[in-house]
């Protein structure tokens, strides 16, 4: 088993499996499928990383720890980790859809959280977690390494390839009590990406995010 | 103790109280304030609201949960969460800016969840965010009644001031995978607000809760 441990409540581990695309129709009109369990899951594991990166950090900020728990978090890497566990070939559904262009791994592994915190509770599920997923298949120091410092890396492709791109912000107010920050990537005055953020580092990043994809497609 | 039980680390609740503004600065350069507890707590806070739903509204699909769920922990209702458990008075600050503006009490009532769950465990935390908070100060079926159904609420606010006003949508894309509408509220050709979002439903309530906020200020 993926987890471990015996499943104490089968049902809930097959529901989990189970994408929308397959779900089981109920006479009330309702119908089950994995996405409850992922809206529980993705909360569950959101406190269990922010939890175990907050011990293993004690000397950074607030700010470092949020962005490698969302590195850790995002869809693609939790495909991934769908994958890595073994989960996927598990997965019931009904689909032509392109499986992981829709994320159906990482929505299902999330559910899978949700339904071991279902079925065991908190700390058992932290140590799932903790054991055969982020000390098994991630490589922290790495990923905190990998700083997603956007903007240095277009810098740098622009200085390799010999363009010249620049960055535009404008300020503005998002609402009464919020500014708001919209920043553009402009090379030869065509707009490779747009980010807004409420800080101009964080448009900046997210624009040059945007122009990266667009670049290397 | 606004918590209900006797704090084991006496510690780690001072510093959920201390406010940035009033940070400790170490020998090493960093400071001490509640912005890391903050980090954990928004996440213990966001796994024990999204169980307790989760078993309290079982037949509701994962929409309605995470919806309700971020009107709970939404920075105004967690800054009037501060006050009612009475801990705002006891919060250590050193700054001028207006207290509400900055969410400075939602903030460190976050973070006093987080001192919480170092200090009692995550069982604990639950028990006391449960009977002291969601079940003592919150109506949960009255803020779920109360639908964030802006759109029909700028359309009644319309209606009754007999200014026409209109929604106009644009579909774009996002990313390769994502698409992305913007839409916009339209009163006499002047924008009232804008809102981006993943469908058109969605901007079009970003846009008219935006509205709103102009509207009345």
């Amino acid at each position: 088993m993926i987890t471990g441990f015996y499943p104490g409540n089968i049902r809930l581990y097959e529901v989990a499996l189970t994408h929308k695309s397959a779900s089981v129709a109920l006479p009330d009109g309702s119908s089950i499928n994995n996405e409850r369990l992922e809206y529980l899951g993705d909360a569950v594991l959101g406190a269990i990383i922010a939890d175990y990166l907050y011990q293993r950090f004690p000397n950074n900020d607030e700010g470092f720890l949020t962005q490698l728990r969302s590195k850790i978090v995002k869809r693609k890497q939790l495909n991934k980790l769908a994958y890595k566990i073994g989960m996927s070939p598990l997965l019931i559904l009904n689909t032509r859809q392109n499986q992981y262009k829709e994320n159906i791994h990482g929505n299902a592994f999330e559910a899978l959280i949700g339904a071991v915190y279902l079925d065991k509770g908190y700390y058992k599920t932290r140590k799932f977690v903790i054991r055969k997923i982020l000390e098994k298949h991630l490589d922290l120091d790495k990923l905190a390494r990998k700083e997603s410092d956007f903007k240095s890396r277009i810098i740098e492709w622009a200085q390799k390839h010999k363009k010249e791109i620049s960055f535009v912000t404008e300020e503005g107010q998002e609402s009464q009590n919020e500014q708001m920050f919209v920043s553009r990537v402009i090379m030869m005055n065509e707009e490779l990406g747009k980010g807004k953020g409420h800080s101009k580092k964080d448009a900046e990043q997210k624009a040059a995010e945007k122009a990266l994809e667009k670049i290397t497609g």
